[in-house]
């Protein structure tokens, strides 16, 4: 499109390379910022930098933090003794959200997936194990995604963490709640009856 | 969520005052953006920086430019007695595609619109009178959206050609190529109806 300035194209460019944003809503995204202020404008480029900047691993559980170690390491309340092991900073805030945690974390940054090339050692594993060896934890509770690769990650580790004698469990599966059960695919629904519980 | 650093919380805001991006899309491209490397991180903040300084509108269409005039108002083979009337950038890309025009443009940014408090003077139709007063212009073609607002601009424009003896046309309304008669809304096979062609 050589009509259009080549700075906006780049910039389209830029939105386009985003997961999940097409080159229309790219276009809509470029055209819109052009037409934010001066001000405005800076304040996005700044906000990127600022993230890219300021935003790194906590020392202890991999987790984003501005400081060496983040709020959820840094808070004394939070039970030390279980950790709760996430693929991602995004599956922290899901548990967190929950509202029904108080242990510790510890982000994975990846799965094991032999077709995306990542093997156990580009991922936070041995960071993992690192911190179990230690003696103080008790439990590490499996909350990798209900998929294969979710599912391969947590085997992977529970059996390295055999040895230590922590008690290793995984999220329950089951139905969703406020699913409807004929909406449930096959694989959920065998999962649910398996783990069914005494009312 | 108190759990994620400031300066990544600042970043999700920012992409959520987006158009068309949600929370959950702003979180996901935020935690890309920090997932990027340095280079590529800056060179995104970059882009929104060259784009809102480098970007400016074509002295003579108001089509977005990187020079004074703009690439089809610089082009001498283009037909400057027919202006084809556009209602923002987008829409000049979009006549641009079907390569079936060959005149220059008229970039309105923005359609007349009581509900959004746009009135006539806040979209640039005071610059289009000024061009077609000059006496060059023989043909305007309206192409605003076929909608109330797009129509209402049409119109309003229309009348104020009028004294100056140019031809003022608009795009044709009718059914979508490649579409389905079934699922073409009434309005638009009406108007195809009254628009019909003898073959």
């Amino acid at each position: 499109m050589e009509y259009l300035p080549s700075a906006l194209e780049n910039l389209i460019d830029k939105f386009e390379s985003l997961p999940s944003i097409g080159r229309k809503t790219a276009q809509r995204l470029a055209f819109f910022m052009i037409s934010l202020s001066d001000e405005e404008a800076m304040a996005f480029a700044d906000a990127i930098t600022d993230a890219k900047e300021n935003v790194e691993f906590c020392a202890v559980c991999l987790n984003l933090t501005d400081k060496e170690i983040c709020v959820v390491c840094r808070d004394e309340r939070r039970d030390s003794s279980t950790i709760c092991v996430v693929p991602d900073p995004k599956g922290l805030v899901a548990i967190e959200r929950s509202h029904e945690y108080s242990g510790r974390y510890h982000v994975l940054h990846g799965v094991i997936s032999p077709t995306n090339n990542i093997s156990p050692d580009d991922i936070k594993i041995k960071e993992l194990i690192a911190r179990v060896s230690d003696g103080s934890v008790e439990e590490v509770i499996m909350a990798t995604n209900p998929d294969t690769e979710g599912e391969t990650t947590a085997r992977y580790i529970s059996r390295l963490l055999h040895p230590f004698g922590v008690k290793v469990t995984r999220l329950a599966y089951g139905v969703p709640v406020g699913g409807n059960i004929e909406f449930v695919d096959d694989v959920t629904l065998m999962r649910a009856l398996e783990g069914r519980m005494e009312m």
